[in-house]
């Protein structure tokens, strides 16, 4: 950030009085520019024993296999968000939406919220942002072409759960990606 | 937002090529400014049969009780950032923070995210957002001064998971406040 979105003028990164951090604050106006992480909502798409996996059309990773999943916007609920990334990726709709982890990906600023979702019905086909969609039991999941650590932990973790018969809630912290 | 944050020219609202939404897209650069929910990361500090409530010391709802909550940080997760709001607004520590209950609230783009959490010790002191800092007992609990629905939610649900002896994972939507 450099310039203030309001007023165009420069801004400094200070710590405003009152506060304990670093912000962007307009040396004009003295707008303060708080900068907070993204929520990015996801679901796991259910059709009896299979999961619904997008491989995707984009960058990062792409050609890697990925749950439905996407920055929130605003206006929308969390479970919102998880159903219209999975139309968007997967031309999928899902329903009955339960609540089933939450991610920190402190390092990249961002939340994972995902949530479990039965299809409406077993129709799906690739959205712009994939490259394909299929509906996978557990022994087809490509677990060393999965995306994103987040990915990878939903899955062992729902798979974990539904061996058990029982789904908790989940929260984790998601630590950097090795080189 | 007027102008971009990168360059200083001017933004135009309009729907970029591929999206489906209208963003604030600098004139001369082109980036694309998206802005989306924010999180609002909340406990319920409890101290034997105690919840911890501060009185706000702060617009909006100056002189309301309210749970400690707080806009999360970019760098943190959301229990860190619900027990620094903890000690930021009732100088008191919280451990042992369990996920409690996800709130949307789409009109005003935020999501409450909130814990149960124990104190660590009874010390507690009113930060400078606060007025007043008590442990109360369900009865004195001020219903009708709570600073906002969701912190009157967040507490009805406790003390019913409380009475039941069984606390689950919550997931509601909040309406605007009558005028």
């Amino acid at each position: 950030m450099n310039y203030c979105s309001y007023c165009a003028s420069t801004v400094s990164l200070v710590i405003p009085e009152g506060d304990n951090l670093p912000r962007y604050v307009c040396d004009e106006c003295g707008f303060i520019h708080y900068q907070n992480p993204k929520i990015v909502a996801g679901c796991i798409p259910m059709w009896n024993d299979k999961i619904l996996l997008c491989r995707r059309a984009i960058e990062p990773r792409y050609g890697k296999w990925t749950l439905p999943a996407g920055f929130m916007e605003n206006g929308e609920t969390v479970a919102q968000a998880a159903a219209r990334e999975t139309v968007e990726e997967a031309r999928a709709r899902v329903v009955d939406l339960q609540l089933y982890g939450l991610f920190n990906i402190p390092h990249v600023n961002q939340v994972y919220i995902m949530f479990r979702g039965d299809l409406e019905t077993p129709d799906f086909s690739a959205g712009p942002e994939s490259l394909d969609v299929r509906l996978m039991t557990e022994h087809e999941i490509p677990w060393d072409e999965l995306a994103f650590p987040v990915v990878r932990r939903t899955l062992t973790l729902f798979l974990e759960d539904r061996r058990r018969g029982s789904f908790g809630n989940h929260m984790f912290d998601i630590a950097p990606m090795k080189k």
